[in-house]
């Protein structure tokens, strides 16, 4: 631009993942800071070639980058395609006009479709800061969306990714608020659906938080990480498919406020049903099934808050052309016997094969659930749903199905067992009085779960159950030794993760 | 802890400054991530020797740290008080409680003493992430605050930090919400008061996103980071002091919950009249001027909002014991001729040394506000306090006082010129119609305020003013010419800074 001053900085990679808003380091001693005014902490545009990003301004030492040189975050050096020693510009970035709107909302203004619209564009487009996000997840939190702005926030986020478009007059999908521990269900449900002869595209999240999610455990029997023309094939062969929502781009913005959701334990009443509703609707769904379960440590605790989100689901769905059914379910413990990747593919594995073994309430949640969805169907009468998905699934069909779409899905796998193992034993004999399930999905996660596929918790009993004194009651599972001496010391601390009494 | 897993790891400096919330790295292949099941993004308990602190996860290439090596961001490091070498230990944070008061307050709940006292509490401990504290001000924006929640608000903020004890019945402050560029009264106004003999210990903050901040400017003219024991010295023997806000700790949680309204470009009321009255209460002063300037382009843009946040502050005032008087003035242009901390410092001494040209709107704006203070004084009635304040600064009273301050803080300084100046005159003749604030505060900063003392602009015109083809309107000073250049061509873009028509 003229002597000294140049906006154009080499890269250099080093590889620091901030798994979240775009950063740009830049050396201490950058004469562009100076030159182009920027403040820290600053917003700056990142412009390679045709490509640019917004980030966030960080300095780092001049040991790691001399002057005329920068870095990216993993994401921003990857959204860029950016490669060593190319040259980026920087610049101010422009203002955010989409701000205003949530300054806006802050002050308790109603939003119009437009200005909702113009958010989710810059959310999904990575142009907010988690500051800016959260501000305006917090403004529309507490009911102060009306039924109109979550009708408009759910379209603008099917708006800003990629929808789904199928043949069938008839999609369906499920979804379940909140998941309880081991809550498996949509492995067993999509095969019972797909065999019926309706279409069900299912796509499941990994872990966020939790010791498993269905994509983690549905990747130890077959790959997930599709694309979405693999998906397509594999939907239009077998009826259904199982796949990781996270590799296909239905809600980019969704992906992000979940994130910050979490972090702060929000229940947004408005912000989850346009979640759902706009992940349904971008995968081609016309007839949903929503599971609530409902108890003292799952997300909605209680029937009267289910009731309030039951009806404002009913009434956003109607707005948005979908069909739904809410069923409330018992959220109170544990589902099945494993938490943890393996341990809840195989609970999978034993209802479909019908095992004598099989967990009798994971069965019972998935005849329940496939036999709602089932009823979409006109040639099913309202209440016989369920007699149908147990025949499915009792006669064999399901597992059939279900092994024909883990091939369909690149081929099935046989689930790995666990090297290292710690049994708990009751201390006394009485009845199983509490069990709690925060703890139990730490304690599955410090064994290593979700990312070690084998690792996890298996609990042996289950709410009011008679137990004698030394009966095993729970199991650690851990691929190494290391791992599981750390499990156990941390369950030793924490010995009312099952109460006997 | 057990073989393989330890939770020990050695520091390695990187010194990556990430200005906001504190950040540890971790190498990719880190073993102690899987062994305590840290997700990402995770906050991470960091501990060293007696101290600890709450980090956000983020990981790095192995090529920089090593497994069993970690580094920390650069303020992070110091609070640790942190070494090369050193072992740190890491594990999982205990709960955060007061984020259920976050979440309560963002579904519209009243909050309690004790709850905003620990909300603010942890804010002030730095224990919050961006999101957090996000999340609070935007659930607290909007007028969702009630008085008392305002009245709490300020005693929680005041509780946090360090106060000062004055012996003084009387102890005067000032404040001026939303500066206008160049409106840099604090220097003029303090040795007047002092002058007459009541105490003002003046805290200052620095530039955030203008070119200037009064303790920037003060900067110029002596030095302004003393500790707190310093500047009691200098009150007890001066009567006032102009001294960066900063250096002090006064109100700690308050610098924090800034950073981000600034970001967010808020203006919640609650929050701002907490923040000021908190840290005038920390000063230790009991009688407050509060100048509310109204225009277009000010924080404060009609005469119907300075009204509502005038009887605010009254009210809460009242309930804390201050005596409080609000004026409001003009906010339509900028103030005085230069913006930037030397050209600003210059027309702080012109008008305190009485000179020919002394910018005279910074000279009636100071005796306005310097009266309101000494209105303050028994022995002076009220309507006749600028009649004092306008005696003490043209009898020179004020520019002895203001040389003793200078002195006592560490030795006056003179004000430096810029090596490099560009001109720009008027393309006609006409009426000065238009000066746009916002792009003549950037225009400041490309110059390389304030970061660069000399540099700023100096505005030769006010609004209203005929100025003839050719006539000198505004100069752009720089210290180097590469960067004159670099303003000169932002100035060239925006030709609409200035309109004359």
């Amino acid at each position: 631009m003229s002597e000294g001053i140049c906006s154009h900085l080499k890269l250099k990679a080093l590889g620091i993942d901030t798994f979240k808003e775009h950063t740009i380091f830049l050396p201490k001693h950058c004469s562009i800071c100076i030159a182009q005014g920027f403040d820290v902490p600053s917003r700056v545009l990142v412009r390679l070639s045709d490509k640019e990003i917004l980030a966030t301004l960080n300095i780092i030492d001049d040991d790691l980058l001399k002057n005329g040189e920068a870095s990216l975050s993993v994401r921003a050096w990857k959204l860029l395609g950016a490669k060593e020693n190319q040259i980026i510009s920087i610049s101010h970035p422009p203002p955010l006009p989409s701000l205003s709107h949530v300054r806006s909302k802050v002050y308790g203004h109603h939003l119009s479709s437009e200005a909702i619209k113009s958010v989710i564009a810059d959310i999904a487009a990575e142009r907010y800061t988690d500051i800016y996000t959260a501000t305006f997840l917090a403004a529309c939190a507490g009911g102060r969306l009306t039924d109109g702005e979550i009708i408009d926030l759910t379209k603008s986020m099917v708006d800003v990714g990629d929808k789904l478009i199928w043949d069938n007059e008839v999609v369906v999908d499920k979804h379940c608020i909140g998941g309880l521990p081991g809550n498996r269900v949509t492995p067993i449900v999509v095969p019972i659906i797909a065999s019926f002869g309706m279409l069900i595209p299912k796509t499941s999240s990994r872990a966020i938080t939790s010791p498993a999610g269905t994509a983690d455990v549905m990747e130890v029997l077959a790959p997930v990480d599709l694309t979405i023309e693999q998906m397509k094939k594999v939907v239009n062969k077998e009826g259904g498919c199982i796949v990781w929502g996270g590799a296909v781009n239905m809600s980019p913005a969704d992906d992000i406020m979940i994130r910050i959701e979490r972090a702060m334990d929000f229940d947004s009443e408005g912000q989850l049903i346009a979640s759902v509703l706009s992940k349904k609707i971008a995968a081609g769904s016309t007839h949903i099934v929503i599971d609530i379960p409902v108890g003292e440590t799952a997300k909605v605790r209680s029937r009267a808050s289910a009731k309030i989100l039951e009806n404002l689901f009913y009434k956003v769905a109607h707005e948005l052309g979908l069909t739904l059914t809410v069923i409330k379910s018992d959220g109170v413990q544990p589902v099945g016997r494993g938490i943890g990747p393996s341990l809840e593919a195989l609970d999978v594995i034993s209802v479909l094969q019908n095992a004598d073994d099989a967990p009798l309430d994971l069965k019972q949640r998935a005849i329940m659930v496939a036999g709602a969805i089932l009823e979409f169907s006109k040639d099913i009468n309202k209440g016989e749903g369920e007699l149908y998905a147990k025949h499915i699934l009792e006669s064999g069909e399901a597992w059939n199905k279900f092994q024909a779409i883990c091939n369909a899905q690149g081929g099935m796998r046989q689930p790995l067992k666990a090297k290292h193992i710690h049994v708990l034993c009751a201390s006394r004999k009485g009845v199983v009085k509490k069990i709690d399930n925060r703890y139990l999905s730490r304690l599955a996660k410090l064994a290593g779960a979700p990312h070690d596929k084998a690792a996890g918790v298996l609990l042996n009993v289950k709410l009011g159950e008679m137990v004698d004194k030394g009966q095993q009651i729970l199991e650690i599972h851990a691929e190494s030794k290391g791992i599981l001496k750390y499990a156990v010391s941390f369950l030793k601390q924490y010995s009312e993760i099952i109460t006997v009494e």
